[in-house]
């Protein structure tokens, strides 16, 4: 039977090579606390796929890597410069204030939740050595962001090149980066540091890990210090190779990408099928792996009584949020649209 | 190969039935964060074992376990009361001090690295009141300690007691617990709660898990904070069923006790081969699954030569510490031993 | 000659009488840390004038007694709901997020810098227990206004009722509190505690003291924690009688009182006679001590050359603030209105 | 009548110049938040007493101004070491672990509540670059020390070298520095930055001030972040000017240098005193303003009686600590003397 979870790619399971990189990870002896032959291998392929050396710190969620990354560029009278939108702001209970010892996050907006330039452009020197001000510190771009959408790598540099020229540090949050790569076409490090990004959370926990994210540091710098955070942190896990096996299983035979291309790839197909239906209003377009669409109300209870599992109705009455992941099938996109369909009392008559 | 790896047991891989829980938890679809039947299922096995209900949440470290539970009990303004010896005062790079937002970790002495009563008794009233000094907040005992030795349930229970007369809240850093309950043969139940303790670190790591330890709360008027903390810690992993798959084949047909068992009596072993052997001074008895030894120089360089892992010459000139895990073989003891006999410059002349 | 000075009510100097106290208090010994016959005395006056029994701590700073009074209600995963524009939020530099731990400051709108009641209805339970978003915990209420305007009794009251239905304190930042009372003509109680107010921050320093603002406690549940809390943050000064000293003789012959009166008459003089000038337009009404006003370009730039200090072109072209203080003389009001009077072009020419 | 008030020199007035100054400074109107000629000419007056150019952030407490200079040195993960009977580690309620964002204080012994320097020397580099362990990063010295004792300037100088060596940071808390200073005789200059100091807490209210302390930066790379943390602590007082007219006038004309100089040749005459006395032992040598003596159960027991204050009893039985302060006049200490030859059974008989 087809899976009916749209909720979110946090629901789906893991990428098969994943499971036999953590059972072969689990046969012998290695040294704990990330000097293994996994944490040393998913390095090195992080150099290979960023084209340069990179530090690496590996993280048990998105959560810890978004804030000890934030942390790392921002002292506790500084403020991080993010969208109204971002996870950061809405999701994560205070974890970047908590983890940057009371720094203040400072929202911007901006269209499809992306920050809009002019509004950062106001804020990166706003109260620069004024005492009484929290200081712009670093600056947070979320890609692909919350809504699916998607910076350009020429709207990252511009971003990026605001903020290093007031002085602030450039955090790319990539709980989503993957499919952002597939989508754009682009190369990881045309996309992060050639663009001016410092540090970025390499997620990979939504797109075939389980439970592993990186914060992948290109301003080496600051790589001394969040090794202490880290491990203040309680992320340091004394078995790290079992963190350290998924993240190397997922970047080896670019797994990461082939996963998030086929999660844009279903994404795809279904706005097409969406389109092709009468009383459904696409969204936007779905540049990532998220559809938004407008559903009439007795067809957004049917789905729900069928056992679909969306999130729907939290920014407008009748707009619904579609998620597809690495493990989504055709077959769950047709019995989808099928449902859909099959729930719409007028075009049931036409048939 | 037999293995010669006995720095600690955080080298040792995982238990076939966790990576058989994890690869078959990676299928299909569940809810994120931690509304999934494993957790759900380790809930239950939890309440069987400790005999009441109890609230859980899982952490990626025993590190953050243990700095989240002392946050749940210790205002700002607190102070934990602890072993000097134990692993929050010097192995977590002040996890504790993070999480309670800079409350003072006091320090106790006491015989084998078990706190002293009187010790303790003089320290759960100082200063009370007086806004001057830190107030002690709550007790962290360690089982088994990190040398190895272990409370009685009645020691515990007079700690606690002492505690909790005074006001404070009790902590069990349980990352040896298995190997505390097997060596004394009480219950779950005896060595917790019912001697006082309101939370419980479970540890799992260290005993046959990959990356799963977890705060068991008796005191559950504690859990709402918690669930905040723990949160904004950045442990609230969105796919947790792979830490509770984890968990729950650890509880299951008493993986957790049967692997710490053998790990026990694996250093029972160890110590029997070493007291038949000339120049080797066996400290203490091996309680639970860590041996400390005297050993000569030449003995010490021999072993590390032929591959051999394990501290020495921290706590004292020459004094060898092995620790055994559910990994370790009967031929991996005796290729130890044998090894030290082959060494022993006088010893050989003999053969 | 006239003093130029209406940057702030925190450029004047201090009334007489406390002056004449602190010289009293610096006679003879006295025991330390606020166990001194003046903070007792302050205390006393404060129940009378509260007509009910308060818990009191005296701070330096108005930031510290804000930032302390938001830590007793708000964990470090909570939120305080306060206006965009408040102090707090602006011009504090981050001290409550410090003193919490990292609470999240969340802004709400309103005209004339109060909290508009619908936004703070929908905000009050804005995802209670969902661990994935701080959790509403404190309002703050500024009375008066950075802008000097006033909430009535009923407002205040209504706000705090929102809050407390909740589960949320109520914390007044009352940097103008006696502005507040003079204007309104209401009792101190009624503006607080009657209302629902939880703690004030009962400013001295802009009203004629020198470096004293205080904490006065009405839900005395809160003031176990706060005494920690205060010493903890450096604000238990040794020699408290200095700052107590000062409280007291503010606090005796209702000096705060009258003091406020008179700078709020200063104020209603002011805008009276700007009332009069062409090209001069009053903005809102005068409702404590700040004055907002339009001054065509050529009229600022001649001010300043005169040597007067006030605010200007903050909130829109040409938009000016003046503060009256304690100090003000009627003197200082002519002065200033001749010269913008002089500097008009056009009205000069009609003369 | 002579005072009877030995408890701490935090219980004497204040000198009558500070008190002028400060009813000078309340005349007239001045810029606000350190901006005034009160705080330059305390700059400035520091220069000249330093030999060298200073920064300076003037605070409420002492507390604060420690708590913050250990702040711009130690990161949370870091570790100040100072003497285990340090007040930073004894009576400051946890202010360095809530300013540093959880550091932790490593203690170390030594006689007379100095500093041993093998002590240091073993800890400062201790599990450097390991990220389990909190990182040396600040040494903290008292001069005077909690008990009266002197550092000499060479041995000031060899413990910060050893600090430095290692790359850490050199507070020196100054409570006492004056009483310091006039004890050893040396200039200002060489106790603190000639010596190694990277900060100095400035004490002044223990020695004629009112609420005063400053922080003296003499490694100015640390002065900008200081200026945030001092703002976000509530540190900034909006009328600094009344903190730094205090400071002004202890520092013209070298008040806080006679006013020390008074204050120590007190002790020395109470010293000479008891030392004629039969059934009293002077303990140690009164190096700056406090006395230590054992005294019979009886004496104590009607000096109390008397109205003396004085702490007794607190480190072994018998033992008393008498502090003089710049307000003790010659016939307090003939008082004293004369009411303990006076409770004296055997002496009494004499007479």
């Amino acid at each position: 039977m087809p899976s009916r979870a749209f909720t979110s790619d946090n629901t789906a399971g893991a990428s098969p090579q994943l499971v036999a990189a953590v059972a072969a990870a689990a046969q012998d002896h290695a040294l704990p606390y990330g000097a293994d032959p996994w944490t040393d291998h998913a390095r090195e392929r992080l150099g290979e796929l960023f084209e340069r050396e990179v530090d690496l710190l590996i993280t048990s969620t998105g959560s810890a890597a978004n804030a000890l990354a934030l942390a790392a560029m921002t002292p506790p009278w500084g403020s991080v410069l993010c969208h109204r939108d971002s996870h950061i702001n809405n999701d994560e209970c205070g974890a970047p204030e908590f983890y940057t010892a009371g720094a203040k996050l400072v929202t911007l907006g901006g269209d499809h939740a992306k920050i809009d330039p002019d509004q950062l452009a106001a804020a990166v020197r706003r109260k620069t050595g004024d005492v009484h001000s929290v200081q712009p510190s670093a600056l947070s771009i979320t890609q692909a962001t919350e809504t699916g959408s998607l910076y350009t790598v020429e709207e990252i540099a511009a971003l990026a090149s605001l903020a290093h020229d007031a002085g602030l540090g450039v955090h790319l949050d990539g709980a989503r980066f993957a499919n952002a790569v597939a989508a754009l076409g682009c190369t990881p490090a045309e996309m992060t540091w050639r663009a001016g990004v410092d540090i970025l959370s390499f997620g990979a926990t939504k797109n075939g890990a389980m439970t592993a994210d990186a914060i992948v540091i290109f301003n080496r710098d600051l790589t001394d210090q969040l090794r202490y955070r880290h491990k203040r942190a309680g992320q340091l896990a004394s078995k790290m190779r079992f963190h350290a096996a998924q993240f190397a299983a997922y970047l080896d035979d670019d797994l990461w990408l082939s996963n998030a291309a086929h999660a844009n790839q279903m994404s795809a197909v279904l706005r097409d099928q969406l389109a092709g239906l009468d009383h459904v209003q696409v969204q936007g377009r779905p540049e990532a792996n998220i559809v938004f669409c407008k559903l009439p109300a007795p067809v957004i209870d049917g789905l729900r009584e069928d056992g679909f599992r969306f999130y729907h109705d939290r920014w407008a009455p009748g707009v619904c949020r579609f998620v597809t992941s690495f493990q989504t099938q055709p077959d769950d996109i047709d019995d989808l649209t099928d449902r859909i369909h099959a729930h719409h009392p007028t075009t049931s008559h036409l048939q």
